[in-house]
């Protein structure tokens, strides 16, 4: 699958040009010709025979920069200078930070915001407990939790490193729902203690979001957390994941014409992801489903069931799933199957198996960077096709999905995340794409349509506010 | 001690008032001849008959607000409505909140502020993670921690009454120093387990402020703390209250012409800030101090030293300090003694006692918000008196010392905090007043005195760029 040029390797390069000759007018066409995009040349200093020039090139990958680099380098008469990296220069000291509401000028204003003033606001809510959510930050706050267990594809990359990644997640917070986010990166992979410092640091937040914790310690971690805690807990990879899949789902069903109650639905992946996803689809009306690992079709009487994950997971897919006892391989399985959905890795399915599939079949391909298989190649018999990347159509994105979930939660002061508010947002969000739009292309909104935040997150609030639990 | 109506218990009174007869003009002297201050009076609606008028008034209590607010209804023709709290108003929703630095404006912006971008970054850092510091809110971040058993004088009241103060804290830090700090209101008041809960939330910070924390168990956390991590511990309640002590003993010491190792300081109050003062003036050069708690003097032969904090600070405290033996009370102590610090309670310190020491006799009677003696009642013989009220002169405030302490630590990228860095930062602070201006009633910089963050940050830096150990 070829990959475009993009700005996440894009760099700027200073030149030094001599003014007279062709060396100017060769910086664009050695770019291009080298594979990249020049998305911006400024001339930065001029004199009587040298120009500085600062061009700004997209590559594909860190390499492909280097070697572009090298040829901008051969161009006779030009020298090389910096090399600035775009994405690192907006990472240089933190993408995010902490700011006050209030200014404090003077006296007054200390004796407000901080003593002696700040008493009476203390005692009150020590008085009145519920009045934190008033008279806090607590009422939209938001602690993003990882330990750099599993993060991105990038694997275990333990707690500092995972931090880039956990601001630009509270970035996104701040961006799509106004919710105040704070990364807090643990220097621990024991379970039992994420989870006695989750239930510590609750006080101060309305929301955890569990973020890249490897299974199958996500599982328990989240489980223990719901069960501990007065407000609601939220892991992402799981739950995000699954509520943008059925949204998706759902469009792709009303192109194709099909009933959810109806299709036979087969899975790649029983990780974290593809465990929340079969139990959202179950939950919202899916009946016919079949689980596929490494080891092929999940069902009762595989005997590594116990072995794969310490037993929990894998032994409740046998027992709730594969109705029918189907057995052997993914390829075998997929088979005469209206929807796959792939969350596990690269090129495990062929356009054989798609073409294989039934009419009208639905594939999301959701695996990053590089997908169960090609979309384009899948697209040639497959009726509705889906990735998570961001150069095709159809992008099933978190993005979607935390930020309004998150954002109805805390309006609704929800103490609990539950499946009925998860399946108000996947309806909702789907529901943004309008009757009219909807087509094989076009099953799930970018995630800058200015609806979608807004609309998961009135869906969530008063499928909270109607929660018996709440 | 008068106390002087304050904006910290401002409140603004909404009344309808008849257009005729006397009532307006009744407003104003109904609130003076209550005691209370008109700040603003604004007429926020007008007819024919009725005015609505918004007055806000600066009581000096919450009890003396309601009677100011009463005697307000009682005026002739005048309706009372809404009351709105100046202090409660500035605290509704937090007063601290999360910012992008960036804006997120497109899928472009998207892929470097997040994914596919920001795996470089996190691949980068796994692979030389003391680029943390360089590319994430490490550098710049400081985490606020406390349990809530110790907060300002209103004693335990837990993590969620706790939090304005530490909201307040971090606007302080953002505000006077630049950083960006966020508070963590710990759901436990176990040792063991704030050690643990601190340890694992360190790698997304530079520097661990601790707050309000409850003695003994304070000198426990941090000194196991400060063994554990590669980043500095600080427990402002001590150090920060012991660093702006000491500079003000400084310039109280310049004022009467007496040298530091040739002083008999008397302390009341054997707590976390006075044991942290006791161990700066020492590690200054004093070398006569007694410390006195509410059993008296103490001595190596008193029977309660183990008793009384599971025995490290009383203990610690009889070994090192009242070299000549001195027994009996804090009165017999304080005769003849050049410099009086109180960390204790109203009151202990009568005239007579003040009359009776040195001449050229230092008070600073510190005990909040009702110091050990009344000021003005020191001052007739004392000859610099100096409290932790902002309504006398030389207000000695933590305020003046956490934010540049903080400062100098996260720019030099301390691993520690030493005592040559606090006594660094004693004397720079004592340092901005300037010979000229120094005197009785001056011997410490306001907080809104610019020179004060950046001087004492770098003191800080350049005695942790030249520490050893650093």
């Amino acid at each position: 699958m070829a990959t475009a040029p993009s700005v996440s390797y894009s760099m700027t390069v200073r030149l030094e040009v001599p003014v007279g000759g062709s060396a100017v007018s060769q910086i664009t066409t050695v770019v291009e010709s080298s594979g990249g995009h020049v998305t911006a040349l400024d001339v930065t200093a001029s004199g009587h025979e040298r120009l500085r020039i600062d061009v700004t090139v997209a590559a594909t990958s860190t390499d492909h920069a280097a070697r572009i680099v090298d040829r901008l380098g051969e161009i006779d008469g030009v020298t090389l200078g910096k090399v600035s990296d775009r994405t690192f220069l907006m990472h240089l000291g933190g993408k995010i930070e902490m700011s006050s509401k209030h200014p404090i000028r003077n006296r007054d204003d200390l004796s407000m915001v901080y003593t002696p003033g700040v008493a009476r606001v203390c005692t009150q809510i020590a008085e009145n407990p519920e009045d934190a959510r008033r008279l806090t930050i607590k009422r939209n706050s938001v602690a993003v939790v990882t330990d750099g267990s599993a993060v991105l594809g990038l694997g275990n990359i333990g707690p500092q490193a995972a931090l880039p990644v956990m601001e630009g997640k509270a970035a996104l917070f701040k961006r799509f729902a106004g919710i105040d986010a704070w990364p807090l990166c643990l220097d621990t992979q024991d379970t039992d203690a994420i989870v006695e410092i989750v239930k510590a640091i609750a006080p101060g937040f309305a929301g955890i979001n569990l973020e890249d914790i490897s299974a199958p310690r996500c599982f328990e971690i989240e489980a223990r957390l719901r069960e501990a805690l007065d407000i609601p807990v939220f892991h992402d990879d799981q739950h995000g994941t699954a509520i943008v899949v059925l949204a998706s789902l759902h469009n792709a069903l009303r192109v194709v014409g099909k009933a959810i109650g109806d299709v036979r639905v087969v899975m790649s992946g029983a990780g974290a992801a593809g465990t929340a996803i079969l139990k959202l689809l179950m939950a919202a009306g899916v009946k016919h489903a079949v689980v596929c690992d490494i080891n092929g079709v999940v069902h009762c009487e595989r005997d590594d069931l116990k072995a794969a994950d310490g037993g929990t997971a894998l032994r409740w897919i046998a027992d709730n799933t594969n109705p029918d006892g189907v057995t052997g391989t993914l390829k075998e399985a997929v088979a005469g199957a209206d929807v796959f959905i792939g969350v596990s890795a690269p090129d495990v399915l062929s356009a054989e198996d798609v073409a294989a599939m039934a009419e009208g079949a639905i594939v999301f391909a959701l695996a990053n960077p590089d997908p169960e298989i090609d979309p384009a190649v899948a697209r040639r018999t497959a009726a509705v096709v889906a990735t998570g990347r961001s150069d095709f159509p159809n992008q099933i994105n978190n993005v979607l999905v935390f930020p309004g979930v998150f954002r109805g939660l805390l309006d609704a002061q929800s103490h609990t995340v539950t499946d009925g508010m998860m399946l108000a947002a996947a309806r909702a969000l789907a529901d943004v794409v309008g009757e009219d739009e909807l087509n094989a292309n076009y099953i799930i909104p970018s995630v800058f349509n200015e609806k979608v935040s807004g609309a998961v997150a009135d869906a969530v609030r008063e499928a909270a506010k109607a929660a018996p639990a709440n």
